[in-house]
Protein backbone atom coordinates (compact mmCIF):
# COMPACT_ATOMS: atom_id res chain seq x y z
CA UNK A 1 0.00 0.00 0.00
CA UNK A 2 2.51 2.71 1.45
CA UNK A 3 6.00 2.63 0.33
CA UNK A 4 7.67 5.11 3.03
CA UNK A 5 7.69 5.20 6.87
CA UNK A 6 5.76 7.17 9.28
CA UNK A 7 7.58 8.38 12.53
CA UNK A 8 6.13 10.68 14.85
CA UNK A 9 7.83 12.59 18.17
CA UNK A 10 6.20 12.70 21.35
CA UNK A 11 7.09 14.96 24.38
CA UNK A 12 6.16 17.68 26.23
CA UNK A 13 8.12 21.32 25.72
CA UNK A 14 11.82 21.26 26.87
CA UNK A 15 12.16 17.83 25.99
CA UNK A 16 14.10 18.37 22.83
CA UNK A 17 11.60 16.73 20.04
CA UNK A 18 12.80 19.80 17.26
CA UNK A 19 16.69 18.61 18.28
CA UNK A 20 15.77 15.11 17.72
CA UNK A 21 14.03 15.34 14.29
CA UNK A 22 16.87 17.54 12.94
CA UNK A 23 19.61 15.06 13.45
CA UNK A 24 16.92 11.93 12.34
CA UNK A 25 16.44 13.58 9.53
CA UNK A 26 20.15 14.67 8.52
CA UNK A 27 21.18 11.02 9.73
CA UNK A 28 18.73 9.62 7.27
CA UNK A 29 19.14 12.02 4.16
CA UNK A 30 22.75 11.39 4.46
CA UNK A 31 22.30 7.79 4.10
CA UNK A 32 20.10 8.60 0.58
CA UNK A 33 16.62 8.62 2.05
CA UNK A 34 13.83 11.28 1.15
CA UNK A 35 12.76 12.74 4.34
CA UNK A 36 10.19 15.04 4.67
CA UNK A 37 9.64 17.09 8.21
CA UNK A 38 6.00 18.43 9.21
CA UNK A 39 3.96 19.08 12.02
CA UNK A 40 0.55 19.87 11.97
CA UNK A 41 -1.53 21.52 10.64
CA UNK A 42 1.34 21.62 8.23
CA UNK A 43 0.26 24.51 6.15
CA UNK A 44 -3.00 22.66 4.56
CA UNK A 45 -5.21 25.85 4.50
CA UNK A 46 -8.37 23.54 5.40
CA UNK A 47 -6.82 22.22 8.31
CA UNK A 48 -4.85 26.24 8.65
CA UNK A 49 -9.08 27.03 9.42
CA UNK A 50 -9.74 24.28 11.37
CA UNK A 51 -6.95 25.33 13.62
CA UNK A 52 -8.01 28.61 13.90
CA UNK A 53 -11.26 27.83 15.24
CA UNK A 54 -9.70 26.01 17.79
CA UNK A 55 -7.06 28.38 18.90
CA UNK A 56 -9.46 31.42 18.62
CA UNK A 57 -9.69 33.58 21.38
CA UNK A 58 -13.17 34.50 21.43
CA UNK A 59 -14.57 30.73 20.99
CA UNK A 60 -14.22 30.62 24.59
CA UNK A 61 -17.08 28.46 24.54
CA UNK A 62 -15.78 25.72 23.33
CA UNK A 63 -16.86 22.23 24.63
CA UNK A 64 -14.00 19.79 24.67
CA UNK A 65 -15.74 16.79 22.49
CA UNK A 66 -16.19 19.78 20.06
CA UNK A 67 -12.28 20.68 20.22
CA UNK A 68 -11.70 16.91 19.87
CA UNK A 69 -12.99 16.60 17.26
CA UNK A 70 -11.64 19.27 15.57
CA UNK A 71 -8.03 18.12 16.18
CA UNK A 72 -9.00 15.16 14.85
CA UNK A 73 -10.81 16.76 11.80
CA UNK A 74 -7.28 19.03 11.01
CA UNK A 75 -5.32 15.93 11.51
CA UNK A 76 -7.51 13.95 8.80
CA UNK A 77 -6.94 16.51 6.10
CA UNK A 78 -3.19 16.82 7.33
CA UNK A 79 -2.81 12.94 6.49
CA UNK A 80 -4.51 13.21 3.61
CA UNK A 81 -3.06 16.25 1.66
CA UNK A 82 0.79 15.94 2.81
CA UNK A 83 1.56 12.89 4.50
CA UNK A 84 -0.07 10.15 2.82
CA UNK A 85 0.95 11.88 -0.78
CA UNK A 86 4.64 12.30 0.90
CA UNK A 87 4.38 8.32 1.97
CA UNK A 88 3.05 6.76 -1.09
CA UNK A 89 6.49 8.02 -3.10
CA UNK A 90 8.16 6.46 -0.85
CA UNK A 91 9.49 9.35 1.92
CA UNK A 92 10.44 8.95 6.06
CA UNK A 93 7.83 11.12 7.01
CA UNK A 94 8.60 12.61 10.94
CA UNK A 95 6.18 14.33 12.14
CA UNK A 96 6.45 16.44 15.18
CA UNK A 97 3.44 15.63 17.74
CA UNK A 98 0.58 13.17 15.89
CA UNK A 99 -2.30 11.45 17.57
CA UNK A 100 -0.67 10.43 20.59
CA UNK A 101 -0.51 14.12 21.98
CA UNK A 102 -4.44 13.81 21.50
CA UNK A 103 -5.17 10.77 23.56
CA UNK A 104 -2.25 12.04 26.31
CA UNK A 105 -4.01 15.38 26.50
CA UNK A 106 -7.25 15.32 25.74
CA UNK A 107 -8.09 12.04 26.52
CA UNK A 108 -6.10 11.50 29.38
CA UNK A 109 -5.29 14.85 31.05
CA UNK A 110 -8.24 16.54 30.19
CA UNK A 111 -10.35 13.60 30.93
CA UNK A 112 -12.48 12.88 27.87
CA UNK A 113 -10.88 9.03 27.73
CA UNK A 114 -8.31 7.40 26.09
CA UNK A 115 -10.84 5.13 24.33
CA UNK A 116 -13.18 7.51 23.27
CA UNK A 117 -10.22 10.24 22.30
CA UNK A 118 -8.71 6.85 19.88
CA UNK A 119 -12.83 6.13 18.70
CA UNK A 120 -12.62 9.67 16.84
CA UNK A 121 -8.59 9.09 15.87
CA UNK A 122 -9.45 5.65 14.71
CA UNK A 123 -11.68 6.88 11.87
CA UNK A 124 -9.78 10.05 11.01
CA UNK A 125 -6.74 7.73 10.62
CA UNK A 126 -7.88 4.77 9.31
CA UNK A 127 -4.91 2.61 8.36
CA UNK A 128 -2.01 6.05 8.12
CA UNK A 129 -0.54 4.65 12.05
CA UNK A 130 2.91 5.51 12.56
CA UNK A 131 5.07 2.50 11.90
CA UNK A 132 7.37 4.25 14.79
CA UNK A 133 6.59 6.67 17.44
CA UNK A 134 9.57 8.52 19.60
CA UNK A 135 8.09 9.25 22.75
CA UNK A 136 11.14 11.79 24.49
CA UNK A 137 9.73 11.39 28.59
CA UNK A 138 11.27 13.82 30.95
CA UNK A 139 9.97 15.21 34.40
CA UNK A 140 8.00 18.22 33.53
CA UNK A 141 9.76 19.90 36.03
CA UNK A 142 12.95 19.31 34.51
CA UNK A 143 12.33 20.64 31.16
CA UNK A 144 10.60 23.54 32.59
CA UNK A 145 14.21 24.18 33.75
CA UNK A 146 15.71 23.12 30.59
CA UNK A 147 13.32 26.08 28.70
CA UNK A 148 14.34 28.73 31.68
CA UNK A 149 17.72 27.70 31.61
CA UNK A 150 17.87 27.48 27.84
CA UNK A 151 16.55 31.78 28.13
CA UNK A 152 13.87 30.70 25.64
CA UNK A 153 11.27 32.76 27.81
CA UNK A 154 11.21 32.91 31.37
CA UNK A 155 9.24 30.83 33.23
CA UNK A 156 5.69 31.95 34.63
CA UNK A 157 3.13 31.01 37.63
CA UNK A 158 1.00 29.51 34.45
CA UNK A 159 3.93 27.07 33.93
CA UNK A 160 4.30 26.66 37.59
CA UNK A 161 0.43 25.51 38.04
CA UNK A 162 0.74 23.61 35.10
CA UNK A 163 2.85 21.72 36.76
CA UNK A 164 0.32 18.90 38.58
CA UNK A 165 -1.08 19.07 34.61
CA UNK A 166 2.52 18.04 33.14
CA UNK A 167 2.30 15.20 35.31
CA UNK A 168 -0.79 13.45 34.24
CA UNK A 169 0.11 14.11 30.76
CA UNK A 170 3.40 12.17 31.60
CA UNK A 171 1.19 9.47 32.86
CA UNK A 172 -0.85 9.11 29.84
CA UNK A 173 2.18 8.53 27.85
CA UNK A 174 3.18 5.64 30.01
CA UNK A 175 -0.32 4.27 29.30
CA UNK A 176 0.35 4.26 25.62
CA UNK A 177 3.32 2.63 25.82
CA UNK A 178 1.47 -0.44 27.35
CA UNK A 179 -1.26 -0.52 24.31
CA UNK A 180 0.64 0.62 21.80
CA UNK A 181 3.53 -1.21 22.30
CA UNK A 182 3.64 -2.76 18.81
CA UNK A 183 5.28 0.96 17.54
CA UNK A 184 5.74 3.04 20.81
CA UNK A 185 8.98 3.02 22.09
CA UNK A 186 10.03 5.75 25.09
CA UNK A 187 13.30 7.38 25.30
CA UNK A 188 14.96 8.85 28.10
CA UNK A 189 15.30 12.72 27.37
CA UNK A 190 17.30 13.27 30.48
CA UNK A 191 20.19 12.27 28.07
CA UNK A 192 22.23 14.43 26.21
CA UNK A 193 20.73 15.21 22.73
CA UNK A 194 23.65 13.12 20.66
CA UNK A 195 22.75 10.10 23.12
CA UNK A 196 19.04 10.27 22.68
CA UNK A 197 19.52 10.60 18.73
CA UNK A 198 21.48 7.48 18.86
CA UNK A 199 19.15 5.71 20.72
CA UNK A 200 16.47 7.18 18.83
CA UNK A 201 18.31 5.67 15.19
CA UNK A 202 18.99 2.65 17.17
CA UNK A 203 14.94 1.97 17.01
CA UNK A 204 14.44 3.71 13.56
CA UNK A 205 17.67 1.55 11.90
CA UNK A 206 15.29 -2.00 12.01
CA UNK A 207 12.38 0.02 9.96
CA UNK A 208 14.26 1.38 7.39
CA UNK A 209 16.12 -2.08 6.73
CA UNK A 210 12.74 -3.37 6.08
CA UNK A 211 11.91 -1.13 3.73
CA UNK B 1 -30.75 13.65 33.91
CA UNK B 2 -32.66 16.05 31.81
CA UNK B 3 -36.73 16.84 31.51
CA UNK B 4 -37.12 17.88 27.89
CA UNK B 5 -38.21 15.75 25.23
CA UNK B 6 -35.60 15.95 21.99
CA UNK B 7 -37.59 15.33 18.80
CA UNK B 8 -36.13 14.89 15.38
CA UNK B 9 -37.10 14.91 11.87
CA UNK B 10 -35.52 13.77 8.77
CA UNK B 11 -36.27 13.46 5.21
CA UNK B 12 -35.16 14.34 1.67
CA UNK B 13 -36.31 17.50 0.16
CA UNK B 14 -39.84 18.51 -0.55
CA UNK B 15 -41.03 15.68 2.32
CA UNK B 16 -42.53 18.54 4.55
CA UNK B 17 -40.52 18.18 7.03
CA UNK B 18 -40.76 22.17 8.17
CA UNK B 19 -44.52 21.98 7.63
CA UNK B 20 -44.45 18.91 10.19
CA UNK B 21 -42.05 20.63 12.56
CA UNK B 22 -44.59 23.70 12.54
CA UNK B 23 -47.31 21.58 13.31
CA UNK B 24 -46.32 19.61 15.85
CA UNK B 25 -44.89 22.71 17.35
CA UNK B 26 -48.31 24.19 17.29
CA UNK B 27 -49.67 21.12 19.21
CA UNK B 28 -47.27 20.94 21.74
CA UNK B 29 -47.44 24.85 22.48
CA UNK B 30 -51.30 24.73 22.88
CA UNK B 31 -51.00 22.26 25.47
CA UNK B 32 -48.31 24.38 27.42
CA UNK B 33 -45.52 22.93 26.41
CA UNK B 34 -42.33 25.35 25.75
CA UNK B 35 -40.85 23.97 22.41
CA UNK B 36 -37.82 25.24 20.74
CA UNK B 37 -37.35 24.68 16.89
CA UNK B 38 -33.94 24.45 15.90
CA UNK B 39 -31.62 22.96 13.09
CA UNK B 40 -27.59 22.70 12.48
CA UNK B 41 -25.86 24.78 13.75
CA UNK B 42 -28.38 26.90 14.98
CA UNK B 43 -26.74 30.66 15.16
CA UNK B 44 -23.90 28.96 17.15
CA UNK B 45 -20.75 31.07 16.03
CA UNK B 46 -18.41 27.92 16.69
CA UNK B 47 -20.78 25.38 14.67
CA UNK B 48 -21.24 28.39 12.18
CA UNK B 49 -17.72 28.87 11.21
CA UNK B 50 -17.03 24.97 10.93
CA UNK B 51 -19.90 25.00 8.66
CA UNK B 52 -18.59 27.82 6.76
CA UNK B 53 -15.44 25.90 6.31
CA UNK B 54 -17.24 22.60 5.08
CA UNK B 55 -19.23 24.49 2.57
CA UNK B 56 -16.20 26.99 1.59
CA UNK B 57 -16.39 26.61 -2.08
CA UNK B 58 -12.51 27.35 -2.17
CA UNK B 59 -12.38 23.86 0.27
CA UNK B 60 -12.15 21.68 -2.85
CA UNK B 61 -9.78 19.50 -1.69
CA UNK B 62 -11.69 18.67 1.42
CA UNK B 63 -11.21 14.12 2.50
CA UNK B 64 -14.46 12.76 3.00
CA UNK B 65 -13.56 11.73 6.67
CA UNK B 66 -12.62 15.51 7.47
CA UNK B 67 -15.93 16.20 6.52
CA UNK B 68 -17.63 14.04 8.44
CA UNK B 69 -15.71 15.10 11.61
CA UNK B 70 -16.34 18.63 11.01
CA UNK B 71 -20.56 17.80 10.74
CA UNK B 72 -19.88 15.64 13.88
CA UNK B 73 -17.81 18.48 15.62
CA UNK B 74 -20.41 21.37 14.68
CA UNK B 75 -23.39 19.10 16.03
CA UNK B 76 -21.46 19.06 19.12
CA UNK B 77 -21.22 22.52 20.16
CA UNK B 78 -24.71 22.88 18.50
CA UNK B 79 -26.04 20.28 21.26
CA UNK B 80 -23.99 21.84 24.10
CA UNK B 81 -24.87 25.57 23.72
CA UNK B 82 -28.47 25.14 22.57
CA UNK B 83 -29.84 21.67 22.86
CA UNK B 84 -28.68 20.36 26.00
CA UNK B 85 -29.49 23.86 28.07
CA UNK B 86 -33.22 23.74 26.67
CA UNK B 87 -33.56 20.22 27.73
CA UNK B 88 -32.01 20.52 30.86
CA UNK B 89 -34.93 23.61 31.37
CA UNK B 90 -37.60 20.58 30.23
CA UNK B 91 -38.56 21.97 27.01
CA UNK B 92 -39.50 20.02 24.00
CA UNK B 93 -36.79 20.38 21.58
CA UNK B 94 -37.39 19.54 17.59
CA UNK B 95 -34.63 19.55 15.76
CA UNK B 96 -34.69 19.80 11.83
CA UNK B 97 -32.03 17.07 10.87
CA UNK B 98 -29.68 15.23 13.27
CA UNK B 99 -27.05 12.74 13.35
CA UNK B 100 -29.48 10.03 10.60
CA UNK B 101 -28.69 12.66 8.15
CA UNK B 102 -24.54 11.86 8.58
CA UNK B 103 -25.73 8.36 9.02
CA UNK B 104 -27.98 8.05 6.06
CA UNK B 105 -25.75 10.37 3.69
CA UNK B 106 -22.14 10.41 4.72
CA UNK B 107 -22.00 6.57 6.36
CA UNK B 108 -24.28 5.08 3.78
CA UNK B 109 -24.94 6.99 0.32
CA UNK B 110 -21.15 7.91 0.44
CA UNK B 111 -19.96 5.05 1.43
CA UNK B 112 -18.03 5.73 5.04
CA UNK B 113 -19.94 2.98 6.51
CA UNK B 114 -22.79 3.72 8.78
CA UNK B 115 -21.11 1.97 12.10
CA UNK B 116 -18.25 4.44 10.81
CA UNK B 117 -19.68 7.68 11.00
CA UNK B 118 -21.77 6.42 14.48
CA UNK B 119 -18.78 6.22 16.11
CA UNK B 120 -17.71 9.80 15.50
CA UNK B 121 -20.80 10.99 16.35
CA UNK B 122 -21.82 8.89 19.55
CA UNK B 123 -18.83 10.95 20.71
CA UNK B 124 -20.34 14.10 20.06
CA UNK B 125 -23.89 12.76 21.29
CA UNK B 126 -22.64 11.50 24.05
CA UNK B 127 -26.04 10.78 26.20
CA UNK B 128 -28.11 12.93 23.92
CA UNK B 129 -29.69 10.91 21.74
CA UNK B 130 -32.92 11.91 20.44
CA UNK B 131 -36.24 10.29 22.60
CA UNK B 132 -37.87 10.64 19.20
CA UNK B 133 -36.69 10.37 15.24
CA UNK B 134 -39.63 10.86 12.30
CA UNK B 135 -38.63 10.11 8.91
CA UNK B 136 -40.67 11.23 6.36
CA UNK B 137 -39.96 8.54 3.67
CA UNK B 138 -40.69 9.64 0.39
CA UNK B 139 -39.72 8.11 -3.38
CA UNK B 140 -37.45 10.94 -4.35
CA UNK B 141 -38.99 11.15 -7.89
CA UNK B 142 -42.17 12.19 -5.97
CA UNK B 143 -40.14 14.70 -3.58
CA UNK B 144 -38.64 16.24 -6.67
CA UNK B 145 -41.55 16.50 -9.04
CA UNK B 146 -43.22 18.28 -5.46
CA UNK B 147 -40.37 20.66 -5.44
CA UNK B 148 -41.36 21.27 -8.95
CA UNK B 149 -45.07 22.00 -8.64
CA UNK B 150 -44.63 24.27 -5.58
CA UNK B 151 -42.67 26.37 -7.80
CA UNK B 152 -40.10 26.04 -5.35
CA UNK B 153 -37.48 26.31 -7.82
CA UNK B 154 -36.84 24.46 -11.43
CA UNK B 155 -35.70 21.13 -11.09
CA UNK B 156 -32.18 21.28 -13.21
CA UNK B 157 -29.60 18.48 -14.11
CA UNK B 158 -28.30 18.52 -10.86
CA UNK B 159 -31.01 17.11 -9.46
CA UNK B 160 -32.46 14.74 -12.12
CA UNK B 161 -28.11 13.10 -11.90
CA UNK B 162 -28.61 12.86 -8.19
CA UNK B 163 -31.73 10.66 -8.32
CA UNK B 164 -29.41 7.71 -7.88
CA UNK B 165 -27.55 9.38 -4.72
CA UNK B 166 -30.98 10.26 -3.39
CA UNK B 167 -32.48 6.55 -3.52
CA UNK B 168 -29.17 5.38 -2.67
CA UNK B 169 -29.92 7.71 0.67
CA UNK B 170 -33.17 6.55 0.99
CA UNK B 171 -31.73 3.14 1.08
CA UNK B 172 -29.75 4.24 4.21
CA UNK B 173 -32.47 5.56 6.26
CA UNK B 174 -34.16 2.27 5.93
CA UNK B 175 -31.08 0.79 7.56
CA UNK B 176 -31.34 2.87 10.31
CA UNK B 177 -34.76 1.91 10.81
CA UNK B 178 -33.70 -1.44 12.17
CA UNK B 179 -30.71 -0.37 14.28
CA UNK B 180 -32.72 2.56 16.00
CA UNK B 181 -36.00 0.77 16.79
CA UNK B 182 -36.36 2.30 20.10
CA UNK B 183 -36.85 5.79 18.52
CA UNK B 184 -36.45 5.49 15.05
CA UNK B 185 -40.32 5.46 13.16
CA UNK B 186 -41.14 5.94 9.53
CA UNK B 187 -43.92 7.95 8.47
CA UNK B 188 -45.22 8.07 4.70
CA UNK B 189 -44.52 11.47 3.53
CA UNK B 190 -46.88 10.77 0.39
CA UNK B 191 -49.76 11.20 2.96
CA UNK B 192 -51.55 14.83 3.07
CA UNK B 193 -50.12 17.11 5.30
CA UNK B 194 -52.95 17.06 7.75
CA UNK B 195 -52.43 12.85 7.78
CA UNK B 196 -48.66 13.01 8.23
CA UNK B 197 -48.96 15.70 11.58
CA UNK B 198 -51.54 13.37 12.56
CA UNK B 199 -49.68 9.97 12.67
CA UNK B 200 -46.59 12.03 13.90
CA UNK B 201 -48.51 13.03 16.70
CA UNK B 202 -49.61 9.52 17.67
CA UNK B 203 -45.34 9.06 18.36
CA UNK B 204 -45.12 12.05 20.16
CA UNK B 205 -48.30 11.56 22.63
CA UNK B 206 -46.98 8.81 24.63
CA UNK B 207 -43.41 10.31 24.99
CA UNK B 208 -44.81 13.97 26.13
CA UNK B 209 -47.41 11.54 28.88
CA UNK B 210 -44.30 10.02 30.51
CA UNK B 211 -43.01 13.32 31.14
Amino acid sequence: MRGGTFITIEGGDGTGKTTLIQALALQAREQGHEVMITREPGGIPIAEAIRAIILGTENTAMDARTEALLYAAARRQHLAEKVMPALRKGAIVICDRFVDSSLAYQGYARGLGIEAVWEINRFAIEDCMPDLTLYLDLDPEVGLARIEQNGDREVNRLDLEGLAFHRKVREGYKLLESQFADRFVTIDAAMTPAQIADNAWQHLKPKLASR
